[in-house]
């Protein structure tokens, strides 16, 4: 059966999340919602990764199985179609081998989290980002972030929910920038925990605004204590952005 | 009465338009009711350009007169207080002299319009682009617009109901890029006529789809005449983005 991979763009505000829900609209029951429309066959739409109610993709990654066999770009065209007027747009479409798996087949994630430091309310990027009127200071927050790059167990800020096995990841990057008035921050690794990225946020701004010291970053990650690290920051700034794969 | 400029971002979707209107909601209107729920006056709000339903601004200036003597830092926090939920964001304030007119002052005005050009339909950006999904040249477009510079009879690009005395405008700047997935164009004047900006748009399109040559920009411009221009591109893709004052 043939195998598509899927390259997703979504705004998480309507949505429960990726994952299909029974109490609301999840990204991925639109998309499986759409693949009957086009088939006429339930399919499952895996994704790379369970992105969080109110949490955007740039580029999320989904695979699903097609038992005919059309050309990519139909496929692209017609889930577009159908997944009107949900803001769910395919990207891309590719037919790949049988054994790739948008989960288990990443050897990567990427995120975006952007702040909007200014007085002044978002009006064009309501629900799009995370609005901080104080000053947040992105220096001091970078230099905090890199405490957390590496190795580590990062029970510190991990959700209470989160189901991986164990508490233990390598992060790659978590960069901190200016982009005009906005903070944003890039997080890399080859998987993240349940709140991993938003928790490493919440943290960044107590640094950012003075409250904790770049080096108290380091002081939560070595309690492996979820109530040592910062606050959860909310959902609507974070955009998956990309997903690797070897292959690629 | 003190007299103050004020600097604002709106969403035009849900508007229509800047200026106050019978029949739905406008910037304006907003702006004045926020004004009065902090002074209990009626105040004009007078803005430096007339946005049409549906255009946004990144920056768009205008001037009211308040009787009482509020710091000008007041006067924006508590009009981003009283807009809400709108998306209007009132960026900044400063007390300005008397002489002072959004309006009649600007000595120049800057618009951004961003066109999506890819296969796939916008998802984030709906209703803030106008989306083409055939490849559009940005290059021939860029080359289509340098005919239209400098002083001019605009009579091909400008709408039917414009109220302007003259058709003769200078455009100063119309610039056109390639922006990732994105065509950009950056237009400035000192002034524009009634869809100046969109009914370039839409023209410039018809370039970077091939149907017209670069050289076909130039004769629209001569033949004086809103049949020969192009169409008028949407609202949604349109952005007031800076007013300019000879004081600043």
């Amino acid at each position: 059966m043939p195998r598509f991979k899927l390259t997703i763009e979504y705004d998480g505000n309507p949505f429960r999340g990726w994952q299909r829900q029974d109490n609301g609209p999840s990204v991925q029951e639109t998309l499986e919602n759409a693949v009957f429309a086009l088939t006429g066959e339930n399919s499952l739409v895996q994704g790379a990764g369970r992105t969080d109610s109110g949490v955007h993709a740039l580029a999320q990654v989904a695979h699903v199985d097609i038992s005919k066999e059309f050309p990519a770009d139909t496929v692209r065209d017609a889930l577009n179609h159908h997944v009107r007027p949900h803001p769910v747009s395919v990207l891309a479409v590719e037919a790949v081998d049988e054994n790739f798996h948008a989960r288990f087949s990443a050897t990567g994630r990427a995120y975006l989290y952007r702040i909007l430091n200014r007085r002044a309310p978002p009006a064009l990027d309501e629900g799009r980002v995370w609005w901080q009127a104080m000053p947040l200071d992105a220096q001091t927050m970078h230099a905090g972030a890199q405490e957390l790059i590496g190795h580590h167990d990062f029970t510190s800020f991990r959700a209470s929910e989160c189901q991986a096995k164990s508490p233990e990841k390598t992060l790659d990057r978590l960069e901190v920038s200016l982009a005009g008035d906005e903070i944003h921050i890039i997080a890399e690794a080859r998987s993240f925990l349940h709140h991993q990225v938003r928790n490493f946020v919440g943290t960044l701004q107590l640094v950012g605004s003075g409250k904790w010291r770049p080096t108290d970053v380091a002081k939560a990650l070595k309690a492996r204590d979820r109530s040592a690290g910062g606050p959860t920051a909310p959902a609507q700034g974070l955009y998956l952005t990309r997903v690797d794969y070897a292959e690629e």
